[in-house]
């Protein structure tokens, strides 16, 4: 078997068996496979796509090159979640202990943010002293003592997705819906869980621009976890605004830890308990909807998942007060700035790309990977989209490490927020299930 | 400007100015566009083609990353010929010392064959002593004092083709006509001839598989060379069979100078005659085809032409006698064996690439660029397409190195070579000319 060969099969439109996918993806591993080989592959695949069948065995390929957690082995029948990312999207931060409250191990790998987007490791990494890098064995026993865990991927799992990221993105291959679909799931697959919420964001601040998009990528990582055994829900969920109030991660912490105490904006507290409820479901104890929803509601309302929350962060290093007094704990950024209405009427629009990006200016999020990340810093909307506002009234407040980045940010706030006379009504956030 | 960008046009479809053209081939030679991007580019432009602008920035891309070979500034108003590839193609050796017997300087760097198709430079090393590495100022210097020259591509002209090639070789991204074209005619505008013919073969044993195809890549290099200010006539000729009696590159040298004086296979002759014609109506002489006819055929009869050849091939290092007589001067394989008809009937086939593919194994030709040539084996054809044959009558003779290798190559060649019982008449060679 030749890479070039392979290569020009795909080039051609035919498809792979399982041993030639096999034999790509340990090539690329062991350097028999040169990177601009693995590089003119997949930009073949955009092209060409991948089947369902090479789907499955590229997926199996990745997770068999590294190590995977035996969650099951252990005797733990855990869920998991992923979001394909978004602005201000706190959302495992809350559901994480929520889920764990009610008796689900919640057993978690995350990643960074990247561009407008945030990821939960920088905004966890907001909370002094919180650990994010795990061994396996502490994972599963941490997950067993607590009943959840989020950590960083470790570098022994799925080693051909970090190889093949980072050639795709280099080389403009990244937007392949099976190359996409095959990286999330080889990662889920490997970290163990045996249920799985996986929310697919659609909008102008998400990676899919369409609902089309959105259905098509729900559909090959249902198929991928499914026919590998999990038991797998897709939520199609809009990312046109922001999620909840904050964006930026001390601020987003805080905030999450609000949906425990029932006192979060009313976007962010549906997606987290519709997700957690859907969670209740599919995970070992069965439970239909209804009786899912009395014991979210009850985790909430008892206290329990914020005690589950103060027990998580505590296990990882974390100071657990920063679930109830996070300003005691957490760092603020020094220069607090309103950007105030400067017409009445109704928001039209609060652009979730263009708030993301104000906030990654800021020092929130990365330009670059190689970018440093200020956890303080961020914004908090004080509007959402059809909301009726005055002249004068606050629309957000930008938290600044100076003034001339407070600055820069209103007037990028400015831009994002519309205002117009037309009374809007926001769509539901939720899409659609799958 | 991002290398990965650029990329993403190109996947999109969207078109490239010059200077983003520069920028790629630029990076790629110094590094800091890396091999993955170069493969990841070349594989869009598989999909997306290149426009004629592009073709034309690529090429001058290529030209300026290296050296070039300033005959027109010497003085000197040559010609050069270049074919796609061909089994038996030894055109290079008759029509070099042809043209310049009749008053128009040759200057033409050739390359080695690869698989089923023959190299010049291979058929030349069959000359004990002739130097294929000639320096800059000996190559022109040669070309004033002799009429002509052949010799290796120096490695200062073009770099960028070589590493382009090396790349799209194992990312199967060579056959995008575009970048063939630009391949082509980066290195024969850096050799500097003011006039040239480019030979497109088309059918089995051809690059090119269509007339269509050949149609196509004809009209990019022309394109090409004309816009760049050469003069350049593309003449489409057929290889379903093999050209001339022999495929093999001693073989082929002795047959080629048999040409020149008059004793060579009729579509051979037609094939050398119709090239030389027309690169005397492209020259500096401008004649007219009537007068140019008249002049090759009086450089054959007059001996003129071998004179040259004779001079040509001393000068470069190799014993002139190998003009007239061939097998003083080169070694014979001590293997000959006879293939003979198995059924009387009209030679309905002489298939190229199975015959090609037959010397190749012989070790005419090379299946992987690492292997080594043996000069004096390959096959005599002593039938045509259309040739009625008895039973027993020989249908080629081979010449091998061993006896199991003579058996091998009669198992090919008696299959390449389909006897039925339709009476043929073959098409001519050329197609047509643009």
């Amino acid at each position: 078997m030749r890479a070039v060969d392979l290569i020009a099969a795909k080039r051609d439109g035919r498809e792979h068996d399982a041993g030639e996918i096999r034999f790509l993806v340990d090539g690329l591993l062991d350097g028999s496979v040169a990177p601009e080989q693995g590089a003119a592959w997949c930009m073949a695949v955009i092209f060409r796509g991948l089947a369902d069948r090479e789907i499955d065995a590229l997926c199996a390929a990745m997770v068999g090159s590294g190590e995977v957690v035996d969650l099951l082995g252990a005797g733990i029948d855990a869920v998991d979640k992923h979001s394909t990312g978004g602005v201000g999207d706190k959302v495992t931060l809350a559901l994480t202990p929520l889920v764990a409250a009610c008796g689900v191990p919640v057993a978690k790998m995350s990643g960074r943010g990247l561009g407008h987007t945030g990821g939960t490791l920088d905004k966890l990494e907001a909370i002094p002293g919180y650990r994010i890098a795990l061994t396996i064995p502490a994972f599963i026993e941490q997950v067993r003592e607590v009943g959840c865990a989020v950590v960083a991927q470790t570098p022994e799992l799925v080693p051909a997705d970090a190889l093949l990221y980072a050639l795709r993105d280099v080389t403009a291959t990244v937007p392949a819906p099976g190359l996409i679909a095959t990286s999330v799931m080889s990662k889920k697959l490997a970290a163990g869980a045996a249920a799985m919420v996986l929310d697919v964001k659609v909008g102008d601040g998400a990676f899919c621009a369409t609902v089309a998009d959105a259905r098509e990528l729900a559909r090959l990582m249902h198929g991928l976890g499914t026919r590998a055994g999990r038991r797998v829900v897709c939520e199609i969920t809009r990312m046109d605004a922001p999620l909840g109030n904050t964006v930026g991660n001390a601020l987003e912490v805080a905030e999450a830890f609000d949906v425990l105490r029932g006192a979060a904006p009313a976007d962010l507290t549906a997606v987290v308990r519709s997700s957690a409820v859907t969670l209740l479901e599919l995970s070992h104890l069965r439970l239909d909807r209804t009786e899912a929803e009395r014991r979210v509601d009850e985790a909430v309302s008892s206290g329990s998942a914020l005690a589950t929350a103060r027990r998580w962060i505590a296990a990882q290093g974390g100071d657990p007060r920063v679930v109830d007094a996070p300003w005691d704990v957490m760092e603020r950024a020094p220069v607090v700035v309103a950007v105030r209405a400067d017409r009445a009427g109704f928001v039209q629009r609060v652009g979730a790309l263009a708030v993301g990006l104000a906030a990654m200016r800021l020092g929130a999020g990365r330009a670059t990977k190689a970018d440093a990340i200020d956890h303080a810093v961020g914004i908090v909307l004080a509007v959402h989209p059809g909301d009726e506002v005055a002249i004068g009234e606050t629309l957000a407040t930008i938290h600044a490490r100076t003034a001339e980045a407070a600055a820069a940010a209103a007037d990028e706030l400015r831009a994002a927020i519309a205002i117009g006379g037309e009374r809007v009504t926001p769509p539901p956030v939720l899409v659609e299930r799958i």
